[in-house]
């Protein structure tokens, strides 16, 4: 993609934050649901990070090689017309340059949007990177984007929430300092997996400095009362990957036990059940 | 994958085919569908081409670049421990020294089976090599293989019934004498998409020279009884990518235009409408 076309895709991806509509991203994982969503009217297509990496083979977590996430993000952005953004978990980088690394890398993919998590991904216990650490990593990731000359719409994320970081009642003022530091360092969106009842998010939109990003979890709004509430994009993160696994763990079952051709009906895997079987271990 | 492995990993899917027990295999495109696959119970792992080219993002058809098909198989060879084998349509090859080179790849990708089409893919209309060359091509992938030092199942595959070749009444002997000369000339299972009836079946099992491998369409007996008729392995083909892609398109239809979270209801796309939809055109 030349580098006009990527700038005014970023252009248009930035502007779909602006609440005057809800973005809605149903997370696609590799070119062919990448189609099936464009297809479907999304107005921009957002990877699961966890989804992208079942597909070439990996569990989530940056198992997966960075070439591999990087060629499987290119693979999607070929084939959509639609603005793509990547998630890339924390940034598959132990420093800063590292990280600018990856940025490059992605907007050279074809991507004009990313997912930068404040979780460490080593093969430690799973934990946050100091407020510190965090904002340098969101203001490396918005002075790599700026030298390649793409205005990068970057969504920063808070794993407050999805690691139970303190005691709970602690979480809501955390998650609010750590995503507003963020918007400080350079980031446009601010995604807060793990928020969902109504009250807080009702408390938490005018408490933020940027569009808020949330993940629906059971006991959520539906989206237009989302929108309503000034939500400013819903994404799904991995839940499309782990409905077609469902529905496709039910065909082989019947074929080789039934012996009967069946027909395609829905099961449950969880994300801990996927991820184990994609880590290789029996499930 | 060393070549040790890898030969007791072909003559363990050769075995396969002794019709002391169908074979049935439900067809995986990419990492994650494999993983499903084996972990349901599958003895094998075959790669459906259609499946594995949308999920890359081409349509079916020999429009993946041969060297993306080639990474997609070493990528599901890498994460099931169950023998491989890949679907290379006629083998991106208009010649048998390009065949050879694609049956190297496919080894080193780790693959110990192959099914090849003698169906010519170019911008023409669809129809089938002369017998002779399909014949000769048959033999060019036993002898590439036989250099390789791999025992490499081919599954030499008809297109006799699918393209719908001469009349109705001349198919079965067309079909029959095509699949017995790939017999002779090296192939070890015989492929005829298409043959699904009941009488059909009876009649064509004793006329072949080899075992018999089909894909079920309406009608077709249930996998027992198939067993019961000397058919050797059933193979689903692109069916469960496609309930797959069926049930990945009703979600973001209920997040886009209902504004709920709904769940994974199946629906129905075709194969037509997946290619179109691949090859970037509206269905």
């Amino acid at each position: 993609m030349n580098r006009d076309t990527q700038r005014a895709k970023a252009e248009a991806f930035r502007a779909m934050h602006d609440r005057s509509r809800i973005l809605v991203l149903p997370n696609a994982w590799d070119a062919m649901s990448a189609r099936v969503v464009e297809d479907a009217g999304a107005r921009a297509i957002a990877t699961t990070s966890a989804g992208l990496a079942f597909s070439v083979g990996y569990p989530d977590g940056e198992a997966i090689p960075r070439d591999e996430m990087i060629a499987a993000i290119a693979r999607i952005a070929r084939v959509v017309t639609i603005p793509v953004s990547a998630d890339i978990e924390s940034g598959f980088a132990k420093d800063t340059r590292e990280l600018a690394e990856t940025i490059r890398q992605v907007l050279d993919a074809g991507a004009v949007g990313i997912n930068l998590e404040d979780q460490i991904h080593d093969d430690g216990q799973p934990r946050l990177y100091d407020l510190d650490a965090a904002v340098e990593r969101v203001r490396a990731a918005r002075d790599a984007a700026d030298s390649s000359g793409v205005p990068l719409v970057i969504n920063a994320r808070t794993d407050v929430y999805l690691l139970g970081v303190g005691k709970p009642e602690t979480r809501f003022e955390h998650a609010v300092r750590r995503v507003n530091a963020y918007r400080k360092a350079g980031a446009d969106c601010l995604f807060i997996p793990g928020l969902a009842h109504r009250t807080d998010i009702e408390r938490i939109v005018p408490a933020l400095e940027g569009p808020l990003n949330l993940l629906p979890f059971p006991g959520i709004p539906t989206i237009p009362e989302l929108e309503r509430l000034g939500v400013a994009r819903l994404s799904v993160g991995t839940r499309l990957t782990l409905g077609a696994m469902s529905v496709l763990r039910k065909s082989p079952d019947e074929l080789l036990n039934a012996g009967t051709y069946g027909s395609m009906l829905a099961a449950t895997v969880t994300y801990a059940e996927a991820n184990r079987l994609m880590a290789g271990r029996k499930s």
